[in-house]
């Protein structure tokens, strides 16, 4: 297969008309992929026995006879309204503990047995009718799973889940610490669901570790949903290959667990307006390390969106630029969020392939055009190509929710710009990076010359001991602030932080001071006193750690601030603080000189630069993200650039959204 | 009658000596009108059985002895404690659908039988108690409809309505375009009120056509609560008058359909503090558009108001000039509320006539004791006159419930600044303003040189053939961004943007983009170059317009910007963004000067001009909002001041809050 | 007694060998005293039936066999989940009449007979098992009573206490207004809890009489709770000394009438970061007002909190010098929040003596030792020594809750900065201040020269009397704007603000501007033209008051601002607006001169100087909490400081955080 390219079509929202007109159109566009039946329950099922997929086979019939390949969806995200005043229990409870009532989509209730007996017999149809269709590529089950329900049927599953997890209510007491603010329990019947009735309030734990532990029974219990439909469809279809479209850094859903789940990773392309082009890259990169594998850009938007608060148009040549990064940093398909716009509901300006002007001479119709062309010629030279990361950072789901339901000690402590200020500062070198769990292998580990876990707060099972062996046998190791705090309960770990990750560092510490946004310290970095830093500080007393930075004010003007341990073969940073982008830069030099890493590319250069491998060849992906042309480097001059088709030069310049493929 | 002035009297929670206080104070202050009876259900009725006039029946004799024009309130809005006690279905259910508990105010749910019975019992009463009380000259209905319910009456009756206007489930279907989103309905019954718990969030609307065939349910619901009571009223009283009073540009209450059952439009004016005068202008003719008549000013502040974040005291004379300026845009009414200031409750920190300190020799007293002479010596010169607008912008509650409750595409995009802007230009330029509805007949059209629909987003009906047919015959018309853009169902109009307003703008688009706040492109408009414009900016592909302004910055610099359509007789313009103040003016002034709108006054000033006729003569109100003084045009010299007596010379100058009112 | 040293301990939350280990350090710090019990029912009692003493007695058994003092906790603050799940109704209902469910703590509902049962069944048996306990030294009932029920037992509790209060229904509607807004009642079943549901909105009261005997129902109910567990104890332990941990300027509960029921007053010290010192200083006054005596400090953060939006470290010096602060004010205890750091639930990141990393070579447990060892050399030199204000500030707890929930006239005004202003001026003069409530007797009232109540909203009983013959008696007062407003049922008096302070203070208005935050007015004084004041301004009209400062803008630019009544002996000043701080230090000047106090040093400085009395000796606490060293005054030179053993020379120059403790 080539990359696959095209996206989400709904035509249950128009006529027959639209449909001839939209194929047309498609064949202009070079679409070869359409994903069908995403949001359909309510058409295909009209009650507890009415069936009706005429619509849906002419749908499949359609697009199969035009070559088409088809991502089907099995529509099990929206309850419909009929199923909602028959059976209210399948609707969610919202964080009130009170039952919703039908609307919105992702509306159902993922341990309700009425929800799951229907959305198994739905998707038990749609697999037996449509096993023998081969133009379908991708099963994509439900969508975007996220939300939490906080129904009676939630915590009556919550309560086995936990009943499994600790087996005695005496083993959860001692694990959830309930001796605190007299919570002991003496019954599992005890324990209800944290919603802000109980231990929740405005997204801040009372108890953590209650709310830690439904927010993992949550997305198990999405998961469980998730697999129950794949079973279905693979019970039937041996050989169906199952997803569903995942969303990037979402707190809520541990998508390392997810992705064990899946045959393939897809996941929704969404940046922010203004988001920096470097923490799109990032978060392609952590889909791409969910199963250390090639994934699918399944949904992104081909001009504006429609639920910022200010929808601004993509530029001109943007949209390639955006799609030829998916596929730099991993995916095999360039798909959108929409071939066709609404013209009702709450996504209709969200923009399309076909606008609502229906009308083939609009700019997104005609760009898109072009990549699709762009894309059919490229054929399938990239699809399944891997990517090798010099550096691997740590991203884990459970200190991620852990820090932020925190109370203390900074409100302002996030986790993912914490991990993408890192990523950033590799990105801006070249190196290329993968994302690996907390449980990571030793080999894994072994496999980097540099590893990061900036604010691992959580450390478990063989965590700190492979880290530590990884350390002593010549690994790099970059920590810091946060990190090594508390087990799997959120329990800390007493003797000084960072609690198990204190040996490999060579320190160790029990104040950390919290600045308020406007204060900051000075920070010496290397003679040069200038420097300033915030967010938090660490006072660090090292116990063989080098100092690499000092404190140049507050009360602790002189302690140490960034250390380096040297540790067997290798060596542990511990960043106490949050550094100025200027010592920062310095500190990160240090770092990757001394790790061993090798940028792909030696001369300073503004461009992103990255590679894919395929059968021995090197696919250089050159994307200019700035306003400027910028010279393309010239140990990369001499290539043939696979999309003009001629070699680039030594004085080549690349444009604003710029795009180079160049083969090695 | 004269104007009539004096305002909201609450009797009841005074004493016999106050009384009669009272009333020497009314007559030292030349009050000649009092609003009785709005809030006193309680008083008026123990129990299911027991009623109890007495007071009222004082009251009135005492007022109707003192020669008082009585505006009899019905009490209907707040529902007694006994009664929400006994029948707590009367009470309403908030957004979460949550039966409230008794308290506050306006608390009846419109669709409860229960209140409609106890209402409808409690006002024929009064009606068959006081049908011969010559001294009422208006009969007020509840008071300030406003708010939403969402119980399970009100979700009943919405189906009942939605039965009646789509017939079938099928049809509704297709209006509300549910194959978005999997929320095909098969049945009315399956249909839910769109609380929080449902397509509702924040206010914004998830399915947009469900919470606007809501919100006009909740408008129409509330305005048969008014029906009802006026029917039973005028089966006693056949020529009794009928009003409630209004709240300006409230945005739930669809106050074209409202004022065609009001024998007369009433309204409570309260200017946010800081608020520019030529918003309350703007109201005011809004106010006195909805029936193109003589509108009551109702309820206004005497000095502070107690319910903004700071609620300043009204300047010396700035009540008087206030007043004058109801009058000027529309009003026979000059009325307070409230007479005197209550001791206890939340408006006890509201202004009234006679103060806390029930003292006459206070600045307010004295202020409105002068004011009250002057208009009782005024008599009825001006009560009934007209005004007619040289230009007509058009109010559509329909486009303003939509494009507030749209998820894009911009955030920063309300509904009453818009048609403010416009309204602001004419106003500065002296031009007289009707407000009129979307549904404005070709002839109501074809009276104005000068027709405006800013954001007119909804375009329904006849609409666009008549705004089409009014330029083809030679009017002028001013559209631009976010207009014909849908149906009444809040379907989108495909084709191409501005949908059915596309042939008379001479021009198509879809692509609109949405800029942040800190955000803005340059704009040229004839040959200069430095202009800015921001919020939104349409790229307008002109099929015969011609262009007036276009960016300079952004991807699109040298797109067209602002357009103009010669289109048979007449020209439609097109503002495709929001220009800077300075290229705003510019613009404007071609619009205006192209239109033929002569405004009444040459010369610059910045005096507000306002004119109305009666019986052949012209009464020119001529204001002083600023805070300096200001020459009044030689155009208005030599004509008599009523108000002074003086005859206006070529040098006047009047001060601020001065007031002139000519006789022509 | 010595001042008691320790605080809060959890050893439930521990193992044997960590309390091993803690009762070394407690040694090693000097710590005399715990606060044992207080989280710990769910521990103490498993079911109905159950309890299990054994861990506490063995508790209680190590630290009494160890010397030390023992504060002893009845945990009834928060129920167990068992008997939350029993019999939910122990839990609250929320602001929108909601139940909760199991979790947080302060979770009963103190109406709740079942509460009420099982609380009173577990303080019988702890105070019958350790009765003989001599090292309980004082008996801690609950914990920080705060918040509020709206459950159905707390609304049928409300009635009785309505009943209770004004005997009929009738007597009721008078005093609560009711005839505003429909609110009239027959019948006290009628009337329901102000929640959100009913009057109350985002903490405004819409019918203010009810939501304020809401508040006082509130503070009497969880009172009540209180007094039920100190009978029972006192029962058994006839000398049992009772507390319970008050929170300073708590708003909701009335802290004057709490004390009266208190052996001793013990309270929490958690100053925001950033507070200024004076505003801890006052707390520390207030505390010691409630019962014009010695009070314990209960709590207070060895370093960090963890409830702050930014938690930062406490300096070096500072939590001495903040411990003898409290010291000076009136405190007999130096305890802590917390002895050791617990490991999990949200108060994790709170600072204590020992971390978690349970070292004694840390920061923290090196300054609290040295103090420790510091207070126990002191002795009991300054246990008991009183204070004696030369001023005295009314503190009104019905005021405060009125100010706050009031509908105008200015959102930005709140009552404790209001009062701290004026504090602030006194502390800055280093003059001492009492705080007395507000039915203070004229006995009470005469022992001062100075006697300040600002913003006294409420004027109730003998209050104006008391305060006009203070000043006849040649008293100075101090009040202003919003005093003498309304009566203990928030019923505006008529006849002109102040109401009943009108003729002491020589002055009548009913003008109030609320000036917006970016606005302000000039003020003239003493000739000088070029201050400022702002918030409100009072157009004050005097009947005899000499004006002191004058608007110098706005429309009443010339009227009187600031004025002063000479009254019999005596003088009474108005403040009329919030002026400038250079306006207000120079009329304060001008007040304590006016007035016969005398500062007790007469040299500028800006050390805090404090003063407490035993046995004919004077103790002089010499704080400094600016950032560079303060020269002590010449006035306390040549006395010996007990800390340091030396006498203080004529010279000294105290650092940050420096403390005197001189002996006079």
């Amino acid at each position: 297969m080539n990359i696959l390219f095209g996206g989400d079509y709904n035509p249950e929202q128009w006529s027959q008309e639209v449909w001839n007109k939209d194929m047309e159109m498609f064949r202009a566009a070079s679409v070869d992929t359409v994903t069908l039946n995403v949001f359909a329950w309510g058409l295909l099922q009209k009650n507890e026995e009415e069936y009706d997929f005429s619509a849906l086979d002419e749908t499949v019939r359609r697009h199969a006879r035009a070559g088409h390949h088809i991502i089907m969806g099995t529509s099990t995200s929206t309850v419909p309204a009929w199923l909602s005043r028959q059976h209210p229990e399948v609707l969610r409870s919202d964080y009130r503990g009170v039952r919703k009532k039908f609307g919105k989509r992702h509306n159902f209730c993922p341990n309700s047995p009425v929800y799951r007996r229907y959305a198994g017999a739905l998707v038990q149809r749609l697999a037996a009718r449509y096993k023998n269709e081969r133009a379908i590529v991708y099963w994509h089950i439900g969508n975007e799973f996220e939300g939490e329900c906080y129904c009676e049927n939630c915590e009556k599953a919550f309560r086995v889940w936990l009943k499994e997890k600790y087996g005695t209510i005496e083993a959860l007491n001692a694990a959830w610490n309930t001796a605190f603010w007299s919570h002991t329990f003496y019954d599992f019947d005890e324990i209800v669901a944290p919603s802000e009735l109980a231990d929740g309030e405005a997204g801040l734990a009372f108890m953590s570790a209650i709310k830690l532990d439904y927010a993992r029974f949550n997305s198990d219990s999405q998961l469980a949903c998730y697999k129950a439909e794949r079973d279905i469809i693979k019970a039937e279809i041996p050989d169906a290959k199952c997803t569903t479209n995942l969303m990037g850094t979402c707190r809520t859903m541990d998508y390392f667990r997810w992705a064990k789940e899946m045959d393939i990773v897809s996941w929704d392309c969404y940046p922010g307006y203004r988001a920096p082009w470097s923490e799109t890259a990032m978060t392609h990169d952590l889909m791409r390390g969910l199963k250390d594998a090639p994934f699918l850009l399944m949904e992104q938007a081909p001009s504006q969106q429609n639920w910022q608060a200010y929808n601004t148009l993509k530029q001109p040549g943007e949209i390639r630029a955006q799609s030829y990064q998916s596929i730099a940093h991993g995916s095999d398909a360039v798909l959108f969020f929409q071939m066709r716009q609404s013209v009702g509901g709450c996504e209709k300006f969200h923009s399309a392939l076909i606008s609502h002007s229906g009308r083939s001479d609009t700019r997104v119709f005609r760009e898109l055009s072009a990549l699709g062309a762009e894309l059919k010629m490229l054929g399938d030279k990239t699809v399944g190509a891997t990517t090798r990361g010099q550096a691997a950072i740590v991203f884990d789901w459970d200190s991620y929710q852990a820090l932020e339901m925190s109370i203390g000690p900074s409100r302002d402590l996030r986790y993912v710009p914490e991990i993408w200020r890192f990523y950033d500062a590799l990105y801006r070198r070249h190196i290329p990076v993968d994302f690996i769990p907390a449980d990571a292998s030793a080999d894994t580990l072994a496999a980097y010359p540099l590893v990061l876990c900036p604010v691992l707060y959580m450390v478990k099972g063989d965590t700190a001991a492979n880290l530590t062996a990884y350390v002593r046998q010549g690994g790099t190791l970059v920590t810091g602030y946060m990190s090594g705090m508390a087990d799997g309960n959120d329990k800390i770990y007493t003797g000084g932080y960072p609690g198990p990750l204190r040996e490999v560092c060579g320190l160790w510490l029990d104040e950390r001071d919290a600045l308020p946004p406007d204060e900051s310290r000075k920070l010496s970095v290397g003679g040069k006193d200038d420097y300033t830093c915030g967010l938090l500080c660490d006072l660090i007393c090292p116990t063989g750690a080098e100092v690499k930075a000092r404190y140049g004010s507050g009360f602790y003007a002189g302690t140490a601030a960034v250390t380096v341990n040297r540790y067997g073969q290798g060596q542990a940073w511990y960043f106490g603080t949050k550094p100025d982008d200027a010592a920062f830069d310095r500190l990160v030099d240090e770092v990757v000189q001394g790790s061993g890493v090798q940028p792909p590319v030696d001369e300073p250069t503004k461009l992103e630069i990255t590679c894919r491998e395929k059968d021995g060849k090197r696919f250089w992906f050159v994307l200019n993200f700035t306003t400027e042309p910028q010279p393309v480097p010239q140990a990369l001059s001499g290539l043939p650039d696979l999309l003009s088709g001629k070699i680039t030069g030594e004085n080549t310049q690349l444009p604003p959204y710029g795009v180079l493929l160049l083969e090695e």
